[in-house]
């Protein structure tokens, strides 16, 4: 039978990605892959959880285990409120909701804000998951290229200039200025104010997509645009993914009032609530103090796995590769000479030698970004960011040797 | 700030639902609520749980607690192919779809499978989530009215001529064949067998939504919509949320491969995958062979409550009130004199008595059914059903004086 005739034209037109069909290969135990945004499994606090949730069930089991809120219930609201107010960030618990995941988040910001051919502004290059959400929405994507303090402000003016002209006004600016996916670069705070400055001069909001802030390993730590607001333009969306683990599907959104109130009729008819049994144990994981000790242990982690990544890169990459090097996060960004295509590196030369990237071309709305790619630091042991770094470098020293 | 600007039509028209607003009211405990479908939380399974979730982390807490697949994790999956196969459903683990309760299903269903002025025919009445994820993605409700044996397949035929006579292919008929939310009615096989006829004969799929199934206390078992289907029209929705509890927020859709496929392009972009964690505790949860004694217990005490709200009824209700009596699950229908008005009953009357049901036309897509209610059976206490149904029919007593 075809079903065809059948699917909505967006399901039509979906197909399996083909990057994630090549990535389903690396896999296989004997890959080495950089490809994924996996936190580290080591980092989990498996015994502190079972302790919590043996607790959870005995003191409100019947509570924990019921129907819970479309925004979330409300002791973890108020974990939240409490956690982000070490960020300058002053919120009531309306204003938290609670999401599985910022991947949620980011579909039903899309599903309230967002109509087809509605303008949003996006970095080049941008978060791979923001786009494929903003996209179902049929929303039109204008990029905006990063240098190494993140979204180039001067080319955002323009941009919003440009667009003013023709009487467009964009629904949102979407940012991550945090150790971006995929760049791995940081937004000082002098261009985080020129941004609001910008967004209230062209009377837009701005999304701000900030998973990995915590993880910060050296360097000053930037206000959240969040906090730098003083005019309610600003939704946040922060992750327990990748500061406590990513299999209990939790993450917050922080915005307006009149937002989250949208946000919690959508949220009815998308799929009612998320777990109160799993909010349930991370407000208890909070409360008793662990998630501090949790986002050390994860930085300390990290921090070292940066450090050899850095190190190798220098040693073994072939001259015209260039790289960042993040002051936190999980990923890093490397640029091939301008004649490359990663999209070739990879199938023909990386694959072959089991050693697996992100395509950077993936990450731009605009299809641009052919000779760039994402490399995951988080999740690898040392000795296979070692041996992994040493066959991407040779997947590149072979492939440049057969362009010339 | 005004946000409205900012906002997508559909969250621009969202607006607070009235019923909501006054059901906020009956969570105080002074209240007697029939309204909600909450299962009884003294059925949760809380003590298993316990050494579950610790077994869970001891053993594999490294992929309990990470990243899991869209589709959801094979363990579970294949579970749940045993756990059907004894209604006669043969399925592969690839036709199993993990979703985060069938809330989740029904909007990907939405998503995968409609686009705006798609016709759909929908019970009278029918599940109100269902009705709202549908009318997300702007389709067209064509209602078809039921009786005591659900929806009447005479005027489900003359509905679909009519259509097609005017050159419209429906894209699926959503049916709630088993102790339907609202009404509490089940399909017989004859009609099962007619329904499946007539999808083929016009070409369209059948969504089978079917939370109660297994919560029969009397009668005979119905063949699922599923297992009847030689064509592969059918997709069915079932969820833990009824037989295990709604707290974990898991639940599975049965369809063509080729429509889990879509599903799980879809689910990428809405929130990568559900809770690994959960389902892992579930998974192993059936495997120790617990969900057969959950079921058990469950229904054993939802047929104690059912008897008592029947003899209730049966005992306290004024002349002209009818209402279903369901075999199974946790509602019952009650239909009052055609000249009542449930909404003003309940504001006037029932409220002030601190009692609540739901009205009626909510679940009709036509907004008819204007002296309809559904009645929850399986969530208050016995006492408080005994107590709650004086006082309703107290309410009803007062309004119908009122009116002569």
């Amino acid at each position: 039978m075809n079903y065809d005739k059948y699917f909505s034209i967006s399901a039509k037109n979906a197909r399996r990605s083909e990057i994630r069909e090549i990535l389903k290969l690396t896999r296989k135990p004997e890959f080495i892959s950089f490809a994924g945004g996996l936190p580290a499994p080591d980092t989990f606090p498996v015994d502190l959880l079972g302790d919590i949730c043996r607790d959870v069930l005995d003191e409100r089991g019947e509570i924990a285990l019921q129907y819970g809120l479309p925004e979330g219930e409300l002791e973890l609201r108020d974990e939240i409120r409490k956690w982000v107010a070490k960020d300058g960030i002053e919120v009531t618990p309306e204003q938290v909701f609670i999401t599985n995941g910022s991947q949620q988040g980011l579909d039903l910001l899309g599903r309230v804000l967002l109509d087809p051919d509605d303008t949003i502004i996006v970095e080049l290059p941008s978060y791979i998951g923001g786009l494929q959400a903003f996209r179902f929405y049929k929303a039109k994507m204008e990029g905006v290229l990063q240098d190494e303090d993140g979204m180039r402000i001067d080319l955002l003016e323009t941009k919003l200039k440009e667009l003013a002209d023709k009487g467009i006004r964009p629904k949102f600016i979407y940012v991550v200025p945090d150790f971006q996916n995929p760049s791995g670069v940081t937004m000082p705070e002098e261009r985080r104010v020129r941004l609001l400055e910008l967004a209230r001069e062209y009377d837009t909001l701005i999304v701000e997509d900030t998973p990995y802030r915590e993880l910060r390993f050296m360097g000053e730590d930037q206000t959240p645009l969040f906090a730098l607001d003083d005019d309610e333009r600003v939704i946040t969306l922060t992750t327990f993914s990748k500061i406590f683990c990513p299999g209990f599907r939790l993450a917050w959104m922080l915005a307006p009032t009149d937002i989250t109130v949208k946000l919690n009729i959508s949220r009815q008819s998308t799929d009612l609530c998320s777990p109160s049994f799993n909010q349930a144990i991370v407000g208890e994981f909070i409360s008793r103090g662990h998630l501090t000790e949790q986002v050390n242990h994860i930085k300390e982690k990290y921090a070292a796995k940066r450090e050899i990544m850095l190190e190798e890169l220098e040693k073994r990459m072939p001259e015209g590769v260039s790289w960042t090097k993040p002051e936190g996060g999980l990923f890093l960004w490397v640029v091939l000479p301008e004649e490359m295509d990663a999209k070739v590196l990879l199938q023909d030369y990386a694959i072959p030698r089991k050693v697996a990237f992100v395509i950077g071309s993936a990450f731009h709305c605009d299809d641009s970004g052919k000779n760039t790619m994402r490399i995951n630091f988080s999740f690898a042991t040392h000795d296979k960011i070692r041996e992994g770094v040493k066959r991407l470098a040779e997947a590149i020293g072979e492939y440049a040797g057969f362009m010339k």
